[in-house]
């Protein structure tokens, strides 16, 4: 059976999610983390690395589900959750239906990519051979806003490249 | 632009998953295998590990992408194709959209967890960012077969083990 968690519980463990979506922003990745618990101990922590390690399956729910299978040697995540601060893609939920994870928290929605909540409630699927309780929300704003910042930043990353490339041509 | 492959190079490059299938098969695992080419060459294989490696994204597409992610140094796949004897599950197709493969090949459907036709339509759906050609059927025949034979196989070892047990538990 899944370990229960209080509200002081499940509120750590989202914190330190977010710690790791942060540690993603830090060096230029989406800011996206997740962690996975076992009774009450964190067994598997990952946080966005496509870019720098060039790998279209290095989502933070994924490294953090196969960290976890790693620390329990075995592929069944029985009796954990999964905390992640954006709602799982496609792939994610994937890996958490393959893990038989029963508990998933996620703070804020992905209107375009979300599978969960926003285009499919894959998780929900009677019938798939499992199905996901989804706790959504927890660190909804903190979520979204280190989310807008990182792409407002890249935006104005770009911009001024442009604008610099502009002022450089002007002066050939 | 995906480099268009002829009849025969389909069939060669499925092949080639089917002989993943087999590794699978050999070391007890559930027969799955894929590959993934680039320019005629293959880039990156894999089969299934879920078992051996108590890692529950270790399917035979994740490996195989995680695999021509590195070969090429991008976790863009364009210009590739996959090949895979078993119809991807929720995880596999969406690491399919997530490195933009342009181009899948799978054998024979999974009625129950098949996400490309049996119970959705995941890699074409027209609101994510990426849609995926998916071509159907090559080694259909070997790829069900391998499936049935090994799960008959197991369902024989286990009938034997109850056998065994009755027998002793005869003579205690």
């Amino acid at each position: 059976m899944t370990n229960e968690l209080s509200a002081n519980q499940e509120l750590y463990f989202m914190s330190l999610a977010y710690e790791e979506a942060k540690k993603a922003k830090k060096i230029g990745e989406v800011p996206i983390g997740a962690v996975v618990v076992y009774q009450n101990q964190v067994i598997g922590q990952g946080h966005n690395l496509r870019e720098k390690d060039q790998d279209a399956t290095a989502h933070a729910e994924l490294i953090a589900i196969k960290a976890a299978c790693h620390t329990l040697n075995s592929w069944r995540l029985w009796d954990c959750q999964l905390f992640v601060t954006i709602e799982p893609c496609m792939m994610c939920s994937g890996a958490i239906i393959n893990s038989q994870l029963p508990e998933v928290y996620f703070g804020a929605r992905d209107p375009k990519a979300g599978m969960v909540q926003s285009l499919y409630q894959l998780l929900n699927d009677q019938r798939l051979n499992h199905q996901v309780q989804v706790h959504e929300g927890l660190f909804q704003k903190e979520a979204s806003r280190i989310m807008q910042t990182f792409f407002r930043e890249i935006r104005l990353h770009r911009k001024n490249i442009k604008k610099s490339k502009q002022i450089s041509r002007n002066f050939e």
